[in-house]
Parts: structure tokens; sequence; C-alpha cells
């Protein structure tokens, strides 16, 4: 496409193309109602690090055409080498850690027509799957009620893409990694425990379960998190744990607690804290981990809520302690593991420099984009919650009030906002890159998750719900929906 | 764990962990009955690039305690600093592009202790992923009964494991990829076709879909693939295709195809075929994208054999015809986007020099791993057909006939095989790492193609069936057996 663009003379048009999403992740037994934001900070990174250099220009030159002809000319390949990167790219995005919707532009790209559409790859690839990721670890988090989660992923994560996967992740809320390296460069400490392999090595040639546990004990006085599964856990591995612990208490140390991974989690939770307490340990964590998601987190919740009181334990407490360690199915947003992002050409600048609306209309209707420059707000009501996203055309007057916002796709549905019932509107994409110039602050993975607490705060919890949420409203400004009418019967009539 | 077996003076103690599966990949609505192993030789260039340098000894030692100490020692690190990598790792695998199946050894790994425990999360990373899409190509090229299989998955992969996935797809049978780089590298030439932007920028700025389309067959006029879907397929791309076509033919060209990517494509292919053949165009491809896996091909195909002879088609010209370009779905394993493969310890030398065998018992009956080190082979019946793997202690005599096979979980069940049912067994770990030296051929695609392809053609075809395959024997010898219970044994007495 960019060779076609070069030769028929649009190379260096100015284009807008947008990204967004059609559907919220859909797990099966569970949805989505809401999408996190996330990707951006990698995204540029790349794109500043990217270059057409010679080594890309001769794979190119390699390629053939059917009849054996090179399918890219050296005119082309010339001038992609004086374009040498993605220098002129100016790029506005919604930033990460932010609740974003369906439907709405929360990237937006201009740049020379075939400089924004070679990006295309790299930008879905990069902003797609880590608002992914944020979004399934958010629910996680979320259904934790304030449980630690630490991610523990990589050994299942796609690839190398278990990086990205990690840093998505402590956007969208969990506490911690055990992703050694992407912590470090995170500024973040990693967090993990031992395996079962320790002490299976103890059991085959150095004594059994406890020789494991007191060798951890004294290598990590201070950090003794003990995996009681490997045998037996409530009959060797948690009176294993506790021998242990008081040894280590006799010595001065606290012991951090332990790891369950296999059987009924709720149920060994539950008896485990009970023989923790009896012993005097009920400081210590119980770490749950072994297919755990979102659902899952929310089942056990509920049946330790039922069976803690059977073993006389105080409920709030038992809750307190628990600790989530969430591996596969967050890296992989289980149930629906690709987020249909895509990235649209929505304008090209004319001859006479001013914008030209771009339409796809299609034969799947949910797959129509909406045409046009545009801007994206978010409508706060009274309460301060956020009542809408609204799609403009850029430079619409957003200030007026009533405010009247359509339904973009069913005709003659829509609201009357007044003034009474709109406590704020807030533009939602911000400048990130200006001409290849980075004008934002990014990467902060802080700054993210605040942005991400934030906005959680000022939204439906009915929109947050796990299972059949709430649809959040997303509505056009009037010259929009008239504008996407207007073009669809033009290409209609062709 | 790896200081811990340093500080009990274990770190160099010769150990063997295996990678094997619990279960094949369970899509929901339909389920594996094999796996295609993969992976491996981007995991050995892993292995062979890694080191334990100055960076990671520092990044390690900025790691605090709960109560501020360093986590580890600079007598550990500097240990680890003087071991520099993985170079005492042997290492035997069964090869990339064969079938393998659940519960069986098809890696492993032998090394110093803490060496062979710090491989874990590298070698999982690395064969789980790409044993999973390797194996959803490889029923994705079974459902598309030969016709051609694109991968397009980069978009929506999990960043950049979407590299891995395009690799572990062609392993699987996909033809070629839209991923330039790794095709590329790979040496097979990449395959793509043009996207909707394009055909939207000429409806805003240079005309129409035919102008698009026109400027396309210019630039590309021997690899003419044109997407129709931008407006409306039949009214619209497929007559101005046809038109283009024919301009093409006129100046001596041969136009290579459409593409749809909306709507009905089942319904749509037939009557978009009916009208390229009604215009003399009866030998272009007709390529099907839009959230493809497995089952929708199948469902396509059946369709399409109904559907077909309304028109007039010949359904086997029309099937031989079709090209899918399968993305997201296959690249993210869509149903079961993680692969349960785990990493444990099975044998460690004990003081003697002899191999101390390992198990791991659990709260999970299915959790529980053979012990010992050990061998794997594949029984071929009187048809070549592979009737069963076996697992077996190493150096067991597999050659005595008739040959005992036990289940390996139900006690009394098994089977007596004699030399009339057998007609060869094959032993299937082969070398490929020995003390850091790479012993085997790694890294070709065709190889590996070849191998999936001959495996197949000698597994049952219900195992290979897409919804409820038939279960696949895995057995062990009665000695590893044996070992296996008086292991559990042992250690239910601890």
């Amino acid at each position: 496409m960019a060779q076609l663009y070069f030769r028929v003379g649009l190379g260096t048009r100015p284009a807008r193309f947008e990204h967004s999403f059609r559907a919220y992740p859909d797990y099966g037994t569970h949805q989505a109602g809401y999408v996190i934001a996330a990707g951006l900070a990698p995204f540029v990174d790349w794109m500043h690090g990217a270059s057409f250099d010679d080594d890309a220009a001769d794979a190119l030159r390699s390629l053939r055409s059917g009849t054996g002809d090179a399918i890219f000319g050296d005119d082309f390949l010339d001038w992609m080498r004086e374009q040498g990167g993605f220098g002129d790219v100016s790029l506005w995005s919604v930033p990460e850690g932010r609740v974003v919707h369906r439907n709405t532009p929360i990237a937006v790209v201009e740049a020379p027509l075939a400089v924004a559409q070679l990006l295309e790859s790299s930008l879905l690839n990069h902003l797609n799957y880590a608002a992914l990721i944020a979004t399934k670890a958010s629910r996680v988090v979320e259904a934790a009620h304030g449980g630690s989660v630490l991610e523990f992923g990589l050994r299942r994560a796609h690839g190398f893409g278990g990086n990205g996967a990690t840093r998505a992740a402590l956007i969208g809320g969990a506490d911690f990694s055990s992703n050694v390296g992407v912590s470090h460069e995170l500024g973040i400490p990693s967090k993990g425990t031992h395996g079962h392999s320790m002490v299976q090595v103890f059991m085959a040639i150095a004594g059994g379960e406890i020789e494991a546990f007191r060798a951890y004990a004294d290598v990590y006085p201070d950090d003794c998190l003990l995996l009681v599964d490997t045998i037996n856990t409530l009959e060797s591995g948690v009176p294993n744990a506790i021998r242990v612990f008081e040894e280590l208490k006799s010595r001065g140390h606290r012991p951090v607690g332990i790891r369950l991974d296999s059987g009924d989690l709720a149920y060994l939770a539950v008896r485990s804290a009970a023989m923790l307490n009896a012993a005097g340990f009920a400081d210590t964590s119980i770490v749950l981990s072994s297919q755990l998601d979102e659902l899952t987190i929310w089942q056990i919740r509920n049946q330790i809520l039922e069976e803690a009181p059977r073993y006389g334990l105080d409920v709030d407490q038992m809750l307190s302690r628990l600790v989530y360690g969430v591996g596969s199915r967050m890296v992989t947003s289980d149930g629906d593991p690709s987020f249909d992002g895509v990235y649209k050409a929505v304008a090209v600048e004319n001859e006479a420099g001013d914008w030209e609306p771009a339409i796809k209309i299609s034969d799947s209707p949910d797959k129509l984009a909406l045409p046009g420059a545009k801007s994206l707000w978010r409508v706060y009501d009274e309460r301060g919650i956020a009542t809408a996203d609204v799609i403009g055309l850029e430079g619409e007057d957003i200030e007026r009030r009533p405010l009247e916002v359509l339904h973009p796709t069913r005709p003659g549905v829509g609201r009357v906002l007044g003034a009474d019932r709109v406590s704020s509107i807030e533009p939602l994409l911000e400048p990130v890159v200006s001409r290849g110039r980075v004008v934002a602050e990014l990467g902060s993975i802080e700054v993210a998750r605040s942005r991400r607490t934030a906005d959680l705060a000022r939204l439906d919890t009915g929109v947050r719900r796990l299972v059949n949420p709430h649809t959040y409203h997303v509505s056009v400004t009037r010259p929009l929906l008239e504008l996407k009418q207007s073009l669809i019967e033009a290409h209609s009539r062709d």
C-alpha cells in the first residue's frame, strides 16, 4: 500500500488514522464492561527506535512477484530510505491506565499517508495486547477486593509477549510480578515464591519436605513463604511449615506465609488458616495459585465466606490475609485472548489542504467506522459519575447546553443533557507525539495505576460488574452523525 | 531456589528436569487430540545467547527482603558470574514438527541443579507457546483440506510473541505469513493483501473503489488480489474487480483473485465465484478472512458444499480456489490460549553418583508427575499406525516381546503387545545439546513441516478429529509404574 501511495503521488499526503475497538472482551461466562488503555509508552519507544535502513530495503528488494519480478522498485525503496522512520508522525491518545470504551477513537495518528499506513501492524500489535491484559488484570484486582495480586504468568505467556503482559498487568492494578527482568526495568520489586522442584529435590536426596522448608527458612529468614502442596497440604505441608515457622519465631524472625497450588483452594485455605491461627501465626499470608482468574477468585471468596465461620475463623481476617498469584489466565486473557482493536483511515487531506473524511461501509454493519477528523469527550453527570463518552467533529462546540447526544447507529435515539445534568466535560485524547517529538510524560506505572483507580471510582458500578455488565453510553454529536449518513448515501449511489 | 541450592552445597549437583503437558488444548466447542512440538530452535538460540553478566548481578543485588536486607548474597552472585550461562546444560527433545502426547517427557534437561532450575521460566515460555500455536495451525490446515493457509495474526498477537507465532504457525503447516520480518528471517516469502484503508483513501480524495483497484493493478499487475468488501461486496467490489481484471487481461496479465473480509463468507464466496466464472476468471483465487479458525473453515466448506451447486458451480473447483487468511484465532489459540506444559524435577544425583528419582504427589491427582530418569518410545502397529507412546526407565529393554504396557494411573489396566501387533518401536527423544554444544540440526521449517506431515499420516484419524477426538494411548512400563508406586508409598509414610 505504501508503494502504491508513493506511485500515485499520495505518499506524503497528510492522513488521519484512528485506533478503536468494536467490542469489549467477552470471556464467555463473563464479560468486560470497560477497557483499560495500555501499551502507549512501549509503542512510542518502538516508533522512535524503528528506522527504514539498508537491511530493511534489501529484505523488501528480495521479494518477488508471481512472475519473478521484484515487487518493490528502487524508486520507492530509495524514497523510504529518505523518509528514514517515523519522524513525521503526530499522535494523540487516551493516556495509559484510563478507562476507554468501544467504537471511540482511543489513539489518533496524523502522518504522511504512506508512513501512517506502515504504522498499522506495530500500533495494533502494541496497543491491542496491552489493553487486553490491563483490562483482565483490572478485573482480577476488582475481584480480589483489596487482596494483593501477583502476576505469575511468564511460563505460559505468549513468548516475549510475556514481558508486555507484565507491564500491562501492573498498569491494570496487579501489585507485583514474578518477572524479575521487567520488574527491574520498571523499578518495581519482583515477588515470587519457591516451586515444587525444591521440595522434590530434598525428598530425593536430602531428607524430605521439612528439610527443604528448613533450608529455605535458613536462607530467607525474613521472606519465608512456603509452598505446602508437594506431598499433602493438610497432612504434611502445613504441619511442616508450622514447625519451621516456630523455629524461625524462636530465632526472632517473622514468617511470611504459605502458598497453596492445587486441590480445593478455598477449603484448603480455611483449614490451613485454622491450623496457622491455632499455632499463633494468624498474621501470616496465604497465597493462592493454580488457574486463577476473576471468576475463580470471586468463587473462592464466596466459598470462604460460607466455610470460614464453621472453623471458627473471623471472615474479614481470613479474607484479608489472602494473596492471589495469577498467571496463565491473566496474561493470555483466557476466554477472549484477542482484542479486536482496528486502525482505520478516517480522513485524508485534499488538494485544497482540507480534511476529506474517509469511510468504510462493508457487509458487516458492526464493522462500520465513523468518518472524519474527530474529538472525544467524557461527560460526567451531577454525581460526578461518567455518563457517556461523546464523539464529535474536531472543532465542535461541546460547551453548548443543553447538549444533544445521539446513538451512533440507531436513528432517532438520543438524549438531551441540560446544564443541571452535566457536572463537567473532559477531552480524553491528549497530544503524545508532535511531528516526531514526544510531548507527553509517558511510562510511569504509578501514574497509570492512579488514572485507573480514579476512572473506576467515577464509573457506574453496573458497568464494572464482572458478569453481564451494564452497557456504557457511547454517543455521537449531530454534525458527526449527519456526516456519516451523507457519506453512506453518497457511496451507495456510486 | 538457585541461591538455596548453592548455599546447601547442591548448586552443581547433576539434576534432571522434564517438560511435559497434562492436557491437550480444549477449545470449548472443539478439542485437540494431539500436539505439535515446536519452539526448540528459538529456545536453544536463547540459551546460547543468555549470560549471567554484571548487569544481571547488579539487578539481583538491588532486591531487598522485607527487613531491607539484600536477598541475594555476593557469594552466590559471584558464583553465578563464574557459571556465566548455560554451558553445562544437556538437552534431549522430541524434534520440532513431531506429534507429541500428554504426560510424556517431550524435552529433558540435565544440568547442575541451580542451572537447570534457572532454565525453567525461559524453557516453558519458549516451548509452551510455540507448541500451542503449531497445534492450532495444524488443525486449521487439516480443516482447510489442502486449501492454502496464510497466517495474518500480527495485529492481534500477544506483542512480540507474534513473531514466535508466525514461526510456529509455519511449522504447524501454514503456507505463508504476512509477517514480513519473520518470513524474511526464515527464508519463506511473505504474502499479504491490501487493506480497506487503500480503498477508503481513493473514495475520499481520488475517485472511488474502481480507481483504487486500477491503481493497485497498475503497480502490481501480476499480483493483483483485490479486497472487495469496503463498500458492498456483490454490488460494488466484485463488479469493479472484474472490470479491472478484464483490463489487466487485455494487457496480458493474469489477475490473482479477490479477498472477502466480512459478511457471510460462504455465501459471498459462492456468489463471487459465479460472477468471476461468468466473466472468464474461473482460475482466480478467493481469499477468505475475518475471525477464521478450524471450526469456521469447516462450516464454510460445508455450507459451500450445499450452496455451490445451486449456482451451477463445480464444488471441487470452488473449494480448490479458496485461500484462508487466518489471524487472531490462530495466533492466540482462541478457546484455549495457554498450554499447560510444566517443567518438573524427576531425578537428582545422590552422593554415590546414581540418579535418585524425584516425585511430586500434590492434592490434585492429575498433577502427579512420573519420577526418575526416563525414555520415551512410540509403538507402531501392524498397519504402521502409531498405537501408543510408552514411557519407561532409562536403559529398559523395549525390544522384548510380548511387550507389556500399562495405564499410568488406573491400576491393573494395560495391554500386552505380541510381535505380530508391533511393526516398529521408535525412540522419540533426540540429543539436542550436549554439555552446551548443539549436536542436532535445528531450525529448518521445511524439515519440521515434513515431520508433521509424516506423523499425521501415521496417526489414527479418530485422534485427528477436530471435535471430541479419540484418546491416544499413553502407557508406562511395569518397572516405571512400580517405581512410582513405591515412591508414593514411601512419602505417604513420611
